[in-house]
């Protein structure tokens, strides 16, 4: 495939992916589309087109995230990218050096693609303004984490051959949920019906005008369900007086057999990793036969490996070397 | 080459590389003969074949180990592998995840290789079962460390000729080392004359079935012996009560000069790495003109090069893009 | 362009690259040209070639440096080579290793390059001496920083249109400065007139042999000087008695818009990062249009391409696959 073919082909035409707010449903389903064939390239080796090799992906992670990172690694290698991985927590930012730059010193090395996790929301956004290259969000803050509602969704896709018009549940710790956010407007955009699950304490404000109904009970919240979309509690960012009992929270909250027979018999369980077994899921239920929580890993790779490539036939120098 | 070609002189067909217990002789001398080639595959630029390109490796590593990752991860490199280290004592783990779900999550982004150091005796074997890929054990707590003494048994071979009947006697903290317990069944499986060196509190309990000769004295100990193997002494691994002195111990089992007298003339000094100078190994014998402790770390590349593509080429789709 | 034409262009026909201090001029201009050449390589990916391609580089940092180890990273990815970071502060170093033996070790698995960093002035010059493959310096203590000294230099030239009688203030810690030392080096060999303004405790003991003209003052010292180049205050490596206070050094030391007025106007500015702002520079000073600070960063890849390119052409076995 010509440089041409791929700019007449591409269904994203931006050049970063910053979070899902914003998107069309045609750049959403185009984007679901590309990892449909990046499911089958990253399994078949002979499958393979080094449409990024020359390419420079820098994974800029200031917060830990071994499983995103991954994820973006074998993508970017996968296509032929040179990858370089920086954990900022131990490295510049020690010595007092600002986000901006940080941003302006790897611009300055011509990478054509910088996947950034960040613990503040915006810092994704004002990163991308400073840089010439391409900017992947890997999560920032409470706010976005786009790749992961794509992966999600296609996940669902696959299974259910749709998104319109299905009744998704995502249960528990809301608040402290970037997956959730993105996933509240993917689904809408995609024409879902998204209820939320979780106690008051564990909602985030703005709730109301974020397009979800909301429900306090696990009954009555996956009643009717088509897939139950279990969070990880994230006692880590929880201030002292907030925090559940795990115990409390696993018998209220926790998927087990029992809650998950209110929603319907075909319902699919996901999580986005990694499980606090016994806390917000069941063992038995996490491995169990309704569960896509391994095929979700599958389709992050696809997903990434879409989102490069798009992003990469977009740079004003799209050829490969 | 072609995959069939590949098949056809395969050395050794099996997915998993565990340890070197239940391996043939005809295996273990069919992967010697390989690494005999990846020696020079290794030296000559020109002759590398990049048989695993399009592959993916990933170095799983529970404890640190620079030396024998950064082995496995030039190894995989020179094969044209797309290889990623995940170091997971910083990772996951402290997210409380079970080793099972990260092999899980590991699976699901198909990688062809699984390198794997684990703390404990027999994760290898449980990451083994529930993954898709080709497993290698790069060190499972005291249990094996297959690779160390196939690297082993090949630098011997090429100085000795032969590993059959030749008499080698290894010395110092056998009860802490999995290179011992590999070197034990490799060199009996082989036809060599094992011995072990040790004061009685750094033997392990089922030594008598070890089908080693004891010794507790080096004099002794040493008397004809063709290689002379010291092990590191693992202080970092004992508890107070037992942890001898280490002045004590160079005096009794440390080995110089005059212990080295002992062995056979042309005898051949060996160590694992990293030495402890002064502790179980003079620093003139290390760096002495008997002394075959660098040439074995050039081995390990080369054995792991040979084990890498052997497995590779029972992949189920080994083709190479 | 074959591996003969690589070794009759070659402008830097020797093993090492440990410092500036010996390089004849010719050498230090031949790398200067190849650089030039590296920059447009490194903007355009068609006109990339993997001369590197089947090369093993190494990069061993024995102190953490994320923007240089970047740097030479991106560098060798970008011409080919196989990559490998080894942060040695977390590794063989705590078991006590010498670093005799860690650079032995690595020599075995045949690497080609060996960049270096290391705490120890004359730690790079005694590795070389161990191994057979090239070494880079990357920063000896307070040694030399060769490449950064080149990568100023590259900079300052692609501006001035040459080095040769310019005058270039440096200013600051030059005590605890190895970027400064090499650029003294460096700037003498090319005629260039160097002055170093710092208050006396920020001056080395020797720098009255050092060939620079030393000022305490900011406002003589940069009294029309072409370059004024700004160091880190590296309050890090000072004992506690002599740090300055951030806001006194400010004050007497810190570019400002007032203090670069006493330079040329059409002076430039440099530092060679991370800054601190407000410490040594102020901010519309670091972004401003005098500033070459972004562009030292880029410069810096390209330089380090150079180096990397004319040492894996003086190799033996020169080939590439």
């Amino acid at each position: 495939m010509t440089a041409k073919d791929t700019h007449r082909d591409n269904p994203y035409p931006h050049r970063h992916l910053l979070g899902i707010e914003g998107l069309h449903p045609h750049e959403i389903l185009g984007l679901l589309d590309r990892a449909e064939e990046a499911v089958e390239v990253s399994r078949q080796i002979h499958k393979r087109r080094l449409v990024l090799q020359g390419r420079t992906q820098i994974n800029l992670f200031f917060e830990n995230s071994t499983r995103t990172q991954s994820s973006f690694e074998l993508a970017g290698k996968r296509l032929g990218a040179d990858v370089m991985n920086m954990a900022v927590s131990q490295s510049s930012v020690k010595k007092g050096e600002t986000l901006i730059d940080t941003a302006a010193t790897l611009n300055a090395m011509h990478p054509d693609l910088l996947v950034v996790r960040h613990h503040a929301a915006g810092a994704v956004h004002l990163l991308a303004r400073k840089v010439g290259c391409s900017v992947v969000n890997a999560g920032d803050g409470p706010h976005e984490h786009p790749t992961q509602a794509l992966l999600d969704a296609l996940t669902i896709r696959r299974h259910k051959g749709k998104i319109a018009r299905l009744t998704v549940a995502i249960c528990g710790d809301i608040a402290h949920s970037r997956v959730a956010r993105s996933n509240f407007i993917l689904l809408n955009a995609l024409g879902a019906r998204v209820r939320v699950v979780a106690p008051s304490t564990l909602l985030p404000s703005g709730i109301a005008k974020m397009g979800v109904e909301v429900f306090n009970s696990m009954r009555k919240g996956l009643e009717g369900a088509d897939i139950v979309m279990m969070l990880r509690l994230q006692r880590e960012r929880m201030n002292g007086a907030f925090v559940p009992s795990v115990r409390e929270y696993y018998r209220y909250y926790g998927l087990d057999a029992e809650k998950l027979a209110y929603a319907k018999d075909d319902a699919l369980v996901m999580h986005p990793g990694p499980m606090n077994r016994g806390v917000e899921i069941d063992a038995s239920i996490a491995d169990g036969a309704q569960s896509l929580i391994r095929e979700q890993v599958e389709m992050g790779v696809a997903v990434r490996m879409a989102v490069l490539e798009a992003l990469a036939a977009n740079l004003p120098n799209n050829e490969t070397i």
